[in-house]
C-alpha cells in the first residue's frame, strides 16, 4: 500500500511544483488520511518539495487505531512533544527549519487562528492557498478504494436485508436507526457512515431525517437511509418501503414516479456527462410532475473517505464525470403532513464498454410491502 | 426560555460594546445554539448592536428536529433563499444594508477562506475578532442547563448499571459499546455525548481507545467511558471493573492508586480553587507513584453543549474555578501490554455552604469484580 500513498503525494507534489516549487500543508483529516494512509487526531501533512522532505505531525505518538488506517510507513512521523501545541505551527517550524520558504495551505480548512499563529511563528514564510488541489484528487478513485465501496455497499444491503425480515410495525424510527447501525457494525463496517436515518409516516421522504420516537404504523412509507464505513471509505444507500398488505393508489403513484426519475439519473451516469445533466435527467420527471418548488438542491453527490465529496450533482454544477468516480443517485420527493419517497444508490461511473455504471448498493428498488 | 437566550445575548452585546460599539457574528455551532436555541446545520447568528437586530441566518428553512433544539421565537430568523450559499456572507450583507461598520467573528472557528468572502463582498467592514467571547460565557452554567447535565448523568448511570448486570465474558468491546449507547437512547438521550470507549485487558485504562474486536476475558481489566447528551448537554462518566472473581495484586493496588487520586481531584473542587491545582491534587499521587511520564495533558475539563469545553484542568492552565462550572475528574493509569485504570465523574462546582461538591455521576466507584 505503501507505494500508492507516495504516488499520491507526487501527483501533488507534481501541482505544487507546477506554480513554483513550494511545500504544502494538509490539515483537513480526509486528505491528510488520503495522502499519509491515517489521519491521526489533529495531526498535519508536511508535503516538502522533494519526498523525503514530507512528514506527518502529529500532537502525540500515533495510536494503532483499527479503522483509521495505518500510517505509511515510508513516512517520517514527527510527534509533538509536549501536549497541546499546534502540528501547524510546529510543521512550519520544520519547513523554515530545513530553508523552505513557501507553503501553500488549505484556507478551506484552516481557522483564521491557526493561520494567524502561522504566520507569527515563520514570518518570511509566503503562504499560499491549495484551494481544494487534494479534494480534487480523491474524486477518480482506484480500483482498491472501489472496492473498499463495494464491501461497505454489501454491509448496508446486509443489515438493510436483516431489518426488513423483522416485525417493524410498533418500533420507533430511533431503534429502527440503532439497530441498523448495530447490524452494520456486525458485518464488518468500521462504524455507519453517517447517522442512519429512519422515517416513517409524514416524515418519510424527508432527506437526512433525525429518527425521532414515532412508530411504525400500519399504511405507513418507510423510509431508511443508511451507509456503512469500511476501511475509512463510505457508502450509501436509502429505500422507501410501505407498511401493510395493500399501498395506497397515492402511495404506488409516488413511488413509481420517483423510481423512475432515480433510473433516469442512474442511466445518465457515463464518463464525459454533465453533472448537472445527471442532475437534470433525475429532477426533470420530478419538475414536471409539479414537485419542482420542493425538491432538495442536490440529487447526488460524490462518495469516498468523507460521505459528501465532489462532484455536487445539482443544476448549476459545472464539470463532467469521469470513468471510476462513485457517486449517489437519490432523488426524493416529500409531501409535508403526508411524507414521501427517497430511493438512494451507490454507483461508479464506468464506460459503456465496462458494462456502464456499476451499481454497489443492490437491494431491490421494487415497491415492497412489509 | 426565551428570555434565557436574550439575556445571553445582551451579555454578549455588553461585552462587544465596551470596546466600542460592534456587531458580531457567531458561527461555532455550539455558541449558535448557546444563543440562539438551536444551531442548524451552518446556521449563523448575527449579534447586531442593539437586540432588535439580532438575527439567525439558516442556509434553508430551519427544520424541527428534537434534541437540537428550537430556535427562540423572539429571534429574528433569515432563511438564504438559494441553497449553497454561506449564511456568514448573508450576515455580513445584511449588517452592511443596515449601516454596520464592524464586526467581531470568531477567527478560531471561521476559515480563512470564509473570512476572505467576507472581506471580499463587505469590503468596508471592519473585520475584528470575538475570540472565545462566547466560550467564556458558557463555562458558568445555570440552574436549568445543570439539570439537563444532571438527567444526562443520570441516563449514563443507568446503562452502565443495566451493562453490568449482563454477561460480558466472551463479548467484544464493539458490540458493548454499541449496547451501551442503545440502552443511552432506550432511556431518552439524545444519543451519545461522544464515541463509547469499552477497553478490555491491555487495552484498558487508555484515554479515548476506540472498541476493538477483542473479547472480555477472565481477569481482565474492563474501562467504560460513556455519556449521554440531553437536550444538547453532554455529560461523562468512566469506571474500571475486573472480570472474574478474584482482582490480582497488581489490579487491587493500581485500582487503589487512581481512587485516591480521583478522590483528591474531586475533594479539590471549590470555587475559587485554581484550574492547575485541581490538576495537581489529582495528578500527584500517580507522579509520586512513579507514573508521571505516561500520563495525558489534563486530568479533567468543563463539560457543557460540548463535551470538552473550559476550563482545562492542565498543569499550565491559568484561572479559577466559579461555582456552577461542571467539569470532569478523571485520572488515569495504563500500563502498556498490561492494561489498566481511568476513573471519571462529572461534578458541578459548589461552594462548601452548599454542601461542597456535587456529584452528577453516581455510580459506585468500588471496585467490582464482574
Amino acid at each position: 500500500m505503501s507505494e500508492v500513498y507516495a504516488s499520491r503525494r507526487k501527483r501533488l507534489r507534481d501541482r505544487c511544483n507546477a506554480g513554483g516549487s513550494t511545500a504544502a500543508l494538509i490539515s483537513r483529516p480526509a486528505n491528510v488520511r488520503y495522502l499519509a494512509g491515517a489521519a491521526p487526531k489533529a495531526a498535519v501533512l508536511l508535503l516538502g518539495r522533494r519526498e523525503e522532505e514530507d512528514v506527518l505531525v502529529c500532537p502525540g505518538p500515533p495510536e494503532d487505531r483499527p479503522g483509521e488506517g495505518r500510517p505509511d510507513e515510508q513516512l517520517r512521523t514527527h510527534a509533538l512533544p509536549h501536549a497541546g501545541g499546534d502540528p501547524a505551527v510546529a510543521a512550519a517550524d520544520i519547513l523554515t527549519a530545513e530553508g523552505g520558504d513557501s507553503l501553500a495551505v488549505e484556507e478551506h480548512h484552516l481557522t483564521v487562528a491557526r493561520h494567524r499563529a502561522l504566520r507569527s511563528v515563520a514570518p518570511r514564510l509566503r503562504l499560499a492557498d491549495l484551494a481544494s488541489a487534494v479534494e480534487q484528487l480523491r474524486v477518480v478513485k482506484d480500483e482498491e478504494e472501489i472496492s473498499c465501496l463495494r464491501v461497505g455497499a454489501e454491509i448496508a444491503d446486509q443489515a438493510l436485508g436483516e431489518l426488513l425480515e423483522s416485525i417493524l410495525v410498533g418500533r420507533t424510527e430511533r431503534h429502527l436507526a440503532l439497530e441498523l447501525e448495530r447490524r452494520l457494525v456486525d458485518h464488518g463496517a468500521d462504524g455507519p457512515a453517517f447517522p442512519t436515518s429512519v422515517a416513517t409516516g409524514p416524515n418519510s421522504g424527508r432527506p437526512g431525517h433525525r429518527p425521532t420516537d414515532r412508530r411504525v404504523e400500519e399504511g405507513d412509507f418507510l423510509s431508511v437511509c443508511l451507509g456503512a464505513t469500511y476501511r475509512g471509505y463510505r457508502c450509501e444507500i436509502g429505500r422507501t418501503f410501505v407498511i401493510g398488505t395493500s399501498p395506497a393508489d397515492w402511495q404506488i403513484e409516488l413511488y413509481d414516479l420517483v423510481f423512475a426519475a432515480q433510473r433516469a439519473g442512474r442511466e445518465s451516469l457515463a464518463p464525459g456527462a454533465a453533472y448537472r445533466d445527471v442532475d437534470r435527467a433525475a429532477r426533470q420527471l420530478l419538475d414536471s410532475a409539479g414537485y419542482a418548488a420542493g425538491l432538495p438542491a442536490l440529487t447526488g453527490h460524490g462518495v469516498g473517505l468523507e460521505i459528501d465529496e465532489d462532484p455536487q450533482l445539482t443544476p448549476a454544477a459545472m464539470g463532467k464525470l469521469d470513468a471510476c468516480v462513485p457517486v449517489t443517485v437519490e432523488p426524493g420527493v416529500h409531501l409535508p403532513g403526508r411524507g414521501g419517497v427517497r430511493i438512494d444508490d451507490t454507483l461508479v461511473v464506468r464506460p459503456e464498454a465496462d458494462g456502464g455504471p456499476e451499481l454497489l448498493t443492490i437491494t431491490t428498488k421494487e415497491l415492497l410491502a412489509l
